[in-house]
């Protein structure tokens, strides 16, 4: 498992075999089965999970009992409720299992130690979360701009592989469509 | 200009004066007039600016001419096209002002010079960052599960003022909604 951890690092900051050991001691990690739960609404989230085999979503549940998902996560994914993670409060954000899935869990705390400890960690995380922030704008920017069959194509392009492993229900949940509209669609 | 900044980087990792001298040094100022633009779609994206003072828009504008509205920029807030900023590709999104706006201005290899040589500001980065990154997927949440009058309601509250600033027009390109539906709510 921490070979993955270490390539995908190494995509935007080059490490030792020295300091990927140090870096991989702050991480624990932790299997899930399909269908558990790695974050619950109204619970704590102290960890951040890179997942390093499976698929996750992270959803919303209105008030209405409507499933909202805001993100998939699969293989080389980071996912959490980072509105809990980073500010202690409890977590308005779920996230389960679609698949059985292997992930690397770190707390803040090891976080915020390790970044402290290891600098090129810091580099690493500015650039994620700035791609991370990218991803959303782009996100945004579809969900004014385009329409239902423009919204299915982008996340056919932004998430190879994943129509095959996941329920056309859940697909509309992402794109905030009706199962009937995406039906008509794909 | 430069207190506003000092100010602003202060409120998430504390400066000397000296730490502050040498950060200052690798901004600019400019001053643009009401209808300016900062960035246009289709050239390229050399800055991320700090509104000092003034108000800003970030947009897209469709295939049919209809414009969508990503973000305000206000008073201590950061906005450039990241896209373009960050990969040198010309830009997606036009900024421009809906007021006289005073900015500080920093060229993407200036800011990575400054984070290798002052540690603080990857910090302030990375925080920051993260901040807008939540603040994103809020938004995401938002134009998923919210009617046309919650999404106005969380607008006054996330830009407090804005609405005294900003036309009708503008509003709802802001909110995807019409004219119409946004005269009806406020």
């Amino acid at each position: 498992m921490l070979t993955t951890l270490k390539q995908h690092i190494e995509q935007l900051v080059p490490l030792t075999d020295a300091e990927f050991a140090q870096i991989a001691s702050f991480f624990t990690e932790k299997k899930f089965k399909k269908h558990q739960f790695l974050i619950q609404e109204g619970e704590a989230a102290p960890y951040e999970f890179f997942v390093v085999k499976g698929l996750v979503k992270a959803y919303h549940t209105d008030t209405d009992g409507k499933t909202h998902i805001l993100q998939f996560g699969q293989e080389q994914w980071w996912i959490t409720d980072y509105q809990a993670f980073y500010s202690g409060a409890t977590a308005t954000l779920a996230i389960d299992c679609i698949e059985d899935t292997h992930v690397l869990c770190i707390t803040r705390a090891n976080r915020e130690l390790l970044c402290a400890n290891q600098r090129k960690m810091e580099q690493f995380y500015l650039k994620k979360s700035s791609f991370g922030y990218m991803a959303l704008q782009r996100r945004i920017l579809s969900l004014l701009t385009t329409n239902a069959k423009e919204r299915y194509e982008q996340l056919l392009l932004q998430y190879p592989g994943l129509i095959n492993r996941v329920p056309k229900t859940l697909i509309a949940a992402y794109l905030g469509l009706s199962r009937e509209t995406l039906s008509r669609l794909s």
